[in-house]
């Protein structure tokens, strides 16, 4: 039986950090074994947020390419692409527009929260407005069955399966499937070097293409227990540690409950225990630094894995998108 | 001097008639001897309207393109084209959308108005809303400085002048020229065959393909005089007969004085009247009936001028996206 299809984004808006690896691409390393997966740079959603600003998003694009490779994503088991290399998206776009009533756009609770929460920036666009246009195009362009997406996106997915369900009832003939959500396990929740959730925009965050030395200076500068001045005061790791719940990521289980009794019992000195963290968050970056200084070496391979993967992708696009206007024209049509 | 450059376009809706070949074409084909010109088949833009029923419009497509090829316009002075088949337009309509306050389209008075006109359509859709972005696109991809308008849509083209301005602003370069208007000199009106504007939907158009026969009966059952039920009895062409306005249009003036003073002198009958402006009317189509049956032989030809017009149309938005991207994203990419 055919595997079925995944697809799946990310917005090229920055470096990633800890957060994504444990949140987003861990779980794109398990879908790539179970199936067939296509995963994008998401450069055109990227738009809808940051067009006064654009020129970051090229550069963004090719360091977001670099990390999904360096993190084992593997252009054998996947299919990693560029959305704005497939100009099929931009005619899907077009087409769902024709099709999709403004109010369903109006009323997605995505689009009144971040109206809300980006007030520094001017959203009240028309692309911006059809984000969920764009990315219905983006899923059904690949007839994706399967989406992984957190609760909070779960509107996004209806939106899609409303516009596939139009599109089919319209033309009268079942042009797309249905995609149906693979709900991410709420991902053991990363936290930033300030017990807050690990993001770029509260600065406390460990990229991926941290150095050795800026990942061990991160760590050693963590707020740990407060209440315990001196090693010789017996701590609390579960209740009053800020560096904790990153050991708990990072340190074999055994391992674990000894640092609990030994910080307990003031037999573990706050700077020994994140010099051990360091060391095992430096072990766990190391083979996607190495995988990526391999990769910066062979800048040809890197190019070309680019270009068959927007190859490979731009194949099912067409394929759909000729399929689809077909469909909608009546007949092949210039 | 490099002639300017002129776009306008038409809606596949259906069959062209003599409003059409007054108030439009004639003046398309005197612009072709002064501008270089770029006419295209609009088919993407009926879909805003004709969307829950599009499979007319490929066939309407062919037959405006061979409507405009039977009157006269000129594959060697123009660049004919069809919208979707030049996938650039959505590529840029994706972009502008980027930047396009909603705002802006909302106050848009022509968007207003056919809401408020087409009641019996569902017009609420995302891309009936962004019609005015489309049409920015059409325009600015082929750098257009003038575009032939009535008075009705300059709206809409200051719309697409604001997106020219806007773009050129956020990313600091002259991509896009501000295109102006043409006027089109308010068109001699053409009186349909009960006297109200010359409209499909009113069931008294003449169309550029009926056939003599057609356009005989047609005409011969316009309404005249209507106080002048036997020749004997004085009739008063220029303020109660319908079919004096289209005698206007089609007779030389001399012959106009000599129809108007027999008229009033009552040694006109109406039959006789109806019958000169029907040979009238049929001699001005006959080449065009004539031009449109050689074309229908030469299938291929006609295959090969679409082609090619799609080919000329296909190379200049190109060069435009290529560079407006390059000057967007900074750099030249994927
Ligand atoms: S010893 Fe380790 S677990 Fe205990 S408070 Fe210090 S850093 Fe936290
Ligand atoms: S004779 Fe001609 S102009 Fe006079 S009323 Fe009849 S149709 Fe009209």
């Amino acid at each position: 039986m055919a595997k079925k299809r995944v697809l799946s984004g990310m917005r090229p808006t920055g470096p990633l950090h800890l957060g994504h690896l444990h949140g987003v691409l861990q779980n794109w390393l398990q879908l790539q074994k179970e199936y067939e997966c296509f995963y994008f740079v998401a450069d055109w959603h990227a738009l809808t947020t940051e067009y006064e600003n654009p020129r970051r998003i090229p550069k963004n694009t090719r360091e977001l390419l670099l990390e999904w490779l360096s993190v084992g994503l593997s252009p054998e088991k996947a299919t990693l692409f560029v959305q704005s290399a497939i100009k099929e998206h931009a005619e899907l776009y077009l087409l769902f527009g024709m099709i999709v009533p403004v109010p369903w756009l109006e009323r997605n609770p995505t689009y009144k929260e971040m109206l809300q929460n980006l007030k520094n920036k001017d959203l009240t666009t028309y692309g911006f407005l059809g984000y969920p246009v764009l990315q219905a195009a983006d899923i059904l362009i690949y007839k994706a069955e399967k989406v992984p997406v957190g609760v909070d996106q779960l509107p996004h997915l209806e939106l899609t399966r409303e516009i596939a369900r139009r599109f089919n009832y319209l033309y009268e003939r079942e042009v797309f499937p249905l995609p149906e959500p693979i709900l991410s396990q709420e991902a053991a929740k990363v936290p930033g070097l300030d017990g807050r959730k690990m993001s770029k925009s509260y600065g406390n965050a460990i990229f991926l293409n941290d150095s050795e030395a800026e990942v061990q200076k991160k760590i050693l500068y963590m707020v740990t227990d407060t209440e315990r001045p001196r090693k010789s005061d017996p701590g609390d790791p579960e209740n009053r540690c800020v560096a904790f719940n990153l050991i708990k990521l990072y340190t074999p289980q055994e391992r674990i409950q000894e640092i609990i009794e030994d910080c307990k019992a003031a037999r573990l000195g706050c700077k020994d225990c994140k010099r051990e963290l360091a060391e095992r968050v430096v072990e766990a970056l190391r083979p996607i630094w190495d995988k990526r200084v391999e990769l910066e070496k062979q800048k040809d391979l890197f190019e070309e894995i680019v270009s068959e993967g927007n190859r490979r992708a731009r194949e099912v696009a067409q394929t759909t998108l000729e399929e689809a206007k077909e469909i909608l024209w009546g007949i092949s049509y210039f």
